[in-house]
């Protein structure tokens, strides 16, 4: 099963896919879709559209998951938001693909033990459990770090999340970088 | 020059084409376009891009124009807003269709000669305006609403919208349901 991650957004959405073998998390592919400057809204939404539609006909997710909007937004990010969403859950609504949704805190949580973590604590930890050989760009960063918690949940629904308590008699879910699966 | 008006909304986008001919706003078709209750978001968007897409396929619109959002809405409701104009304009974007933004202050004030018009009075009079034998339902008239005011200020900026005083060197819009043309 792959997972496709994205964190969608207008100046650039970040897209991470990894796929589970053998319970352990590897990395398949990712990248940033950024629409070219000084278009109108419209072509750039089209583009993300666009874009999102090639990463799933090459790559055939199974899954998808975007992080959950923190409500307390001011209504203009919102808005703007909500239109990079748009475009990019009507492309994954198109291609038949079920979307779930992360909050920020529960993927820092998964990815990197803490709820609180930073952008680049965040983009470390990407680059370590998936043996990446560099560290993406932010976007794709957070694209993974979803991807990667939407695989632990989804496997291992006892586990829950990394950091918490792990049930001895589960097989435990390792990494790509590691032999820990 | 036919010119689509679109009212952009998750539970029904209404859509409505006006075309200029002779100077005359005539009206070609209008209708709304509603998700399946109780599907995902992204497939309620994919059905709203899917679905303005076969508009636009159908009509070939030469322009759009979509109610501008007043941004003091609610982070909420921004957001769900701005999904489905998302799913609309990544649409309209992908067809190369241009697309203006009026303020609902201006498509009532164009159409209804006050900004502060109601939703039924917008309705009784793009029904008048454009010699309808039923009344749109909402969401389609004010789509249609939209269409209309374009069509005025791209045709006749020297005009404004109607409402304001009209140069008298100047041959008037009319209507489609008239001789004022």
């Amino acid at each position: 099963m792959r997972i496709l991650g994205i964190d969608p957004g207008s100046v650039a959405t970040g897209w991470g896919l990894v796929e589970v073998v053998d319970g352990t998390v590897r990395h398949v592919a990712h990248g940033t879709v950024r629409p070219p400057r000084g278009g109108s809204l419209a072509s750039r939404l089209a583009f993300l559209h666009t874009g999102l539609g090639e990463v799933i006909g090459s790559y055939e997710p199974g899954r998808a998951v975007v992080e959950r909007v923190f409500v307390s937004r001011n209504p203009r990010s919102a808005l703007v938001l909500g239109h990079a969403r748009g475009a990019v859950l009507a492309a994954l609504g198109g291609a038949r693909i079920a979307v779930d949704e992360l909050s920020a805190r529960e993927i820092k949580q998964a990815v990197v033990g803490t709820g609180s973590a930073s952008k680049s604590q965040v983009q470390e930890m990407v680059t370590k459990l998936l043996a990446l050989r560099a560290k993406p760009a932010s976007d794709a960063a957070d694209a993974l770090a979803a991807a990667i918690s939407a695989a632990h949940r989804g496997r291992l629904p006892a586990l829950g999340v990394v950091g918490r308590r792990r049930r001895p008699t589960r097989r435990r879910a390792g990494w790509s970088s590691g032999g820990r699966a």
